[in-house]
């Protein structure tokens, strides 16, 4: 039995992790499409705020211990086909020779790819130039370098979701001066602006300047190094820098798959079951590539690391003939900003909406433990809840560094998963001691507000 | 309609607090026997410890908060008698002059009283001897002028639990050199002994003896102060010291009720519903001084302040002609000793065995955040799940002061509201960012290892 999984990031290595784990006896290979295996890319923006040095901590595990696992890796080694019925995998190794591989089993990782939004400039311009990406190892040393050698004192970012708000951080602590461009009304649009509002704030206080409602259409280089055209509520805007980064999300890389006759679906990710299994014989695929069974929603689109490791573990079991299903996400993710953090799960009003939900939205801020007790902070919570059967549907929380507001976005996480309603997370048994709490917890102060508000127009089932 | 609450703590200001929420017409009198309505008890360490200053701040809500909800508080007020038929409740004042107040519905929260043990001399000893117990505002003054005025250089605590040991870090931080007396093999008996361990640990690294496996006999005064004499493992010990702290738990103060003829269950305490009903005609009973439904072992009694808000909340509004059910207790706890976190939601072991259950339990150690990122500490955790069905049955954690560990706790304690089993919690999808989280999160790290030692004999429903 030869397992052999595409990809050095959390799917692929969670997949062979499993196998081995599961059964020793089984050859596994890991196809690595560069020299870095298993490294955390969510750690990359800690790295250049200088709180990770070396670059090698990132990785979740090194080359030794993973080859202790008795996996073996294929590094620098890119795939370029699968010959489905034969059960080949053809790969380039960095010399440009080509050779095949033998499975029996195919896990499929090859992940997402940096998203350019149709800016221009983007194709021409490059890490040389002060254009970066930071999605791979490779990414990360150019933009090291580039940091090393020029010494830029002003950067622009355009995007400010999770990773652009952590790299608007670690270029600030670096003593770069930072813009932040952001196409929607407010900063991480992942959550209600009203909550992206207290993160703007903490931008500004921290000295980025934030550009919202900016849709940047075009970068140049320009003597003095680069601008960034774009419009402002359809006024012209240019801003410029000595580098130039851009995280405006991902795309789902789907090309091998797609050759190989796979299907797409939601977010143009290659569509697998909840086994993880792509309909293709003997291939299994997981991570930021494919589409993600969301508890909530079905079937759709959501690329996280958290993800694609539990993806990657039910691949690496089922491609051994296990029986297992991924449970689906619901949505969960959380940034720290300076000292701010920002968390959702669930759905937001219009996404419930969207999904066929009738949603209503209460906020509450509540005190993260008694106010007697000192260094009590405010959490502010948003709650989203469904009007006919009081079924919770998300929250969203922002709460400063330290109120432990990244663990109470669990406790709501749970909630989803279980399918409780907003009242029964009222009713749960959570934690107290003064220090660290409240009687009510600030997750109940929530829920309490949401059902003061529409209780009224809940049917209990 | 005249609601009537007895209990100026928890249980009766919830009562009181939930039907003028409800209903702002109804006329709510609370009789509160001291002079101190609404008094965070938990909060009494803290104000030892001096993180708390003036006492007042421990009040939840001032005087004038509650009567601005319009409640009507008759304080020191003694309840003495219930006339179940008449509907009339017999009540002392601090003259001495006894008077009866109507009710339409009664909701008796009188809590519970502080323990002795059977230690011989506690009943002839008292604060101007330097024995005290903390379970009231009035307990809390004595032994606050005691400190000031005879300036106590030694204490012993007699008990290891969570008061106890939150006032061995307040007497310490004071400068008291304190020696802590627990009767069983290790302190933090609700918890595993390997993890009291590591709450001992703690206790010791901040100059606190520390005596197992030792139980207190008597108490005397000696000229030099106060002698406690006990027995450790059949060897005679005595300890003096200036001031004694007994903390060795609560038996339920339900004297008013059982003249008035309530049952009394387990743990000695007044039997009610989930309605929180008597059965007694328009008397509800909350708090410390009543049986609790436990999701995991039925009718049990377990007082906690988290339980008796919820309790209260019930009853308020049950007495109002709500048909509210309290959803149960899962016996959350979380406890601070110095730098230390320690918690537990569910059952523990024997707990489980004694409820008919299979437990198997596992321990893990994983770190709160990626360890790349500066700052990352082990949380210890043991994990109990049923052999036969997979289902969680509790869990415990020990986690220094900022690893998260007391919200941490609650994704546990959510779970076991909802009956998942330990693999289910292993598929929930956590928040992860690496400053606060890893992919895979500590909470799931500790029920993976169950699943690995434990799935062989598991068969899924």
């Amino acid at each position: 039995m030869h397992l052999v999984a595409i990809g050095g990031s959390d799917a692929g290595i969670s997949a062979a992790l499993r196998a081995r784990e599961l059964d020793p006896s089984v050859d596994v290979t890991v196809v690595v499409a560069d020299a870095y295996p298993n490294f955390s890319i969510c750690g990359i923006p800690y790295y250049f705020s200088r709180e990770v040095q070396p670059w090698q901590s990132l990785a979740h595990r090194t080359h030794a211990d993973l080859e202790a696992t008795g996996m073996a890796l294929r590094l620098d080694t890119f795939a370029t086909d699968i010959d489905v019925a034969g059960q080949r995998l053809t790969v380039r190794a960095q010399d440009g020779s080509t050779s095949d591989i033998a499975y029996d089993e195919l896990v499929v990782g090859t992940g997402a790819l940096p998203s350019h939004a149709g800016i221009g400039g983007l194709e021409q311009l490059g890490p040389e130039d002060g254009v970066h990406v930071i999605h791979s190892m490779g990414d990360t040393f150019a933009l090291d370098r580039f940091l090393e050698e020029r010494d830029p004192k002003t950067a622009i970012i355009v995007g400010a979701g999770y990773v652009g708000l952590e790299m608007a951080e670690a270029f600030t602590v670096r003593g770069l001066k930072v813009t932040q461009i952001q196409r929607g009304p407010e900063v991480l649009s992942t959550l209600d602006p009203e909550l992206g509002g207290l993160v703007h704030t903490e931008l500004s206080q921290h000295g980025v300047e934030v550009l919202t409602d900016t849709t940047v259409s075009s970068v140049e280089r320009t003597g003095a190094g680069l601008a960034v055209h774009g419009t402002h509520l359809g006024e012209p805007v240019t801003r410029n820098a000595d580098v130039v980064l851009v995280v405006v999300g991902v795309r789902p890389n789907t090309e091998l798959l797609e050759r190989a006759g796979a299907r797409r679906g939601a977010g143009k990710a290659v569509v697998v079951d909840e086994a993880m299994h792509t309909g293709l014989p003997h291939i299994y695929a997981a991570g930021d590539g494919v589409t993600t069974h969301h508890r909530l929603l079905g079937l759709t689109y959501l690329p996280l690391g958290t993800t694609a490791h539990k993806q990657g573990r039910v691949a690496g079991e089922n491609a051994l003939g296990g029986s297992v299903r991924f449970a689906g996400s619901v949505g969960t993710q959380v940034v720290k900003v300076f000292d701010l953090v920002a968390s959702r799960t669930g759905l937001r009003e219009h996404e419930a909406i969207a999904a066929g939900y009738s949603p209503a939205t209460t906020a509450a801020v509540a005190d993260d433990h008694k106010r007697y007790y000192p260094g009590a902070l405010p959490i502010t919570i948003r709650i989203t809840g469904d009007t006919t059967d009081g079924k919770l549907l998300g929250a969203q929380l922002v709460g400063r560094l330290g109120t432990e507001t990244a663990k109470r976005v669990d406790t709501y996480a749970t909630a989803l998963f279980a399918g409780l309603t907003v009242e029964q997370v009222s009713d749960l048994d959570l934690s107290y001691t003064p220090p660290l709490g409240s009687p009510w917890d600030a997750v109940q102060v929530a829920t309490q507000a949401w059902s003061r508000t529409n209780s009224g127009t809940v049917t209990p089932a």
